[in-house]
């Protein structure tokens, strides 16, 4: 059997420690082309480049690992739209994988995640995709621990497929002395960010902001990714792009309009 | 009874067409405060700025119908945690609306919409929200035809709030020679951009991308947004930010992990 074609991208740029976890882990199950970002995409959502130009050249980033490999100026949406219609234009591939994340993409984070994204939109496209984030946004964040697992959910996308119009939204416990206990299935927390804004002066005495805030996790429920990755499992949540409440249609047809 | 109080922004920046007709309308039915990005923000999905610092300055915009504004550097999103945090710290909007976009931001476009992470973003934040676009991407659009359809929404939103963890996404028929025939409250249609890259060289023969492409349309339902817009209804889509796949979970629970 043909090895099967895995395409890796991610937000925290091409060079990121955690795509080149994600990449080796790939290679050792099938063959991998990687389009990522040039640079840093983070907190990009579901941004596309419309009004702008974009940019895809050749990278050396995996000549080391002999991966044909390409660096994108655009978010990591740019990257999956640029990978299927002109890099891979010719092949498809049976599994997109983004990441791994240098920092959490549970609960309300999926919806600012580049990460899952360059996920979403591969799901959009038709092809099986799955995000992976690591629950420690270090640029020196140890993903050893994380590779067996990884594996083992590539190995079974593959094998069952994913569910249609999703794509999976993977969350790793942060390396501790403790061994991860294992996987769940898990649906989104009902969470927010906080935030606060640091109000500063620049040297020419204007004002600027940093935003910053912490989570804040209003969900109790046992099913949720918050629970899971709080108890040392990996969470996975399937994620889809109809964003229709469903359940809010009919309230809204009592309105005198 | 005290006016209540309206926050508005848009993606298309302070100075767009279509959000002056959207505060024109939220000042003849309440108190108006606009926070709106400083420049176009098309299609940043819901990106927030993290990597790099954010100003927030008073604007003139609005001088002329007496409402207080300020331009924001960053995404939309970050325009209403701005807003919420520092703007509004002392006062709570009763309503956020975004918009009017000029484009349309029916079906999976809702994904990459600025003019909707506004409003969602809001809805994150416990707040009333309702995004509106024009079927019309021209920055000349008409918008004088939809001015009673936003009025209507707006005071029936007041009225009887929003279902809660939703925004409402509000569509608009471009102007044509056929009077609007009414409001529907629909689901998201379920289709797709099918892109295309436009490959050019630059003065200094390297290569560039632009990104094109065409709506499809998979979705025959007759109760979706694209088909009251096609039959010149505006459309309603209550938008939820839970993106669990509930439905996908049983099959997941039968993975091997």
């Amino acid at each position: 059997m043909a090895k099967p074609l895995i395409l890796v991208s991610n937000d925290d740029g091409i060079t990121a420690p955690g795509i080149r976890t994600l990449v080796k882990v790939a290679k050792s199950i099938g063959e991998v082309i990687v389009v990522a970002p040039d640079g840093p995409q983070s907190g990009m959502g579901h941004a596309i480049t419309i009004g702008n130009t974009l940019r895809l050249d050749k990278s050396i980033a995996f000549d080391d690992l002999g991966i044909e490999a390409y660096e994108c100026s655009g978010t990591p949406a740019d990257c999956v739209k640029l990978a299927k219609h002109h890099v891979l234009k010719e092949r498809r591939p049976d599994l997109v994988v983004s990441g791994i994340n240098h920092g959490s993409n549970s609960s309300i984070s999926v919806l600012y995640s580049g990460t899952m994204s360059a996920a979403i939109e591969a799901a959009i496209e038709g092809l099986p995709a799955i995000g992976f984030s690591l629950c420690d946004y270090g640029h020196e964040a140890d993903f050893s621990h994380t590779e067996e697992f990884v594996e083992v959910i590539i190995r079974q996308a593959l094998q069952h497929g994913i569910p249609e119009n999703t794509a999976l939204n993977v969350n790793l416990p942060k390396k501790s002395s403790e061994p991860i206990k294992g996987i769940k299935v898990c649906r989104q927390a009902h969470a927010k960010w906080q935030e606060e804004f640091d109000e500063r002066l620049d040297p020419r005495n204007r004002r600027y902001f940093w935003m910053t805030g912490s989570f804040v996790n209003f969900d109790k429920g046992e099913d949720t990714d918050e629970c899971a990755l709080l108890n040392n499992y990996v969470s996975v949540v399937p994620c889809q792009y109809d964003m229709t409440a469903y359940h809010a249609m009919a309230r809204l047809n009592e309105w005198d309009i």
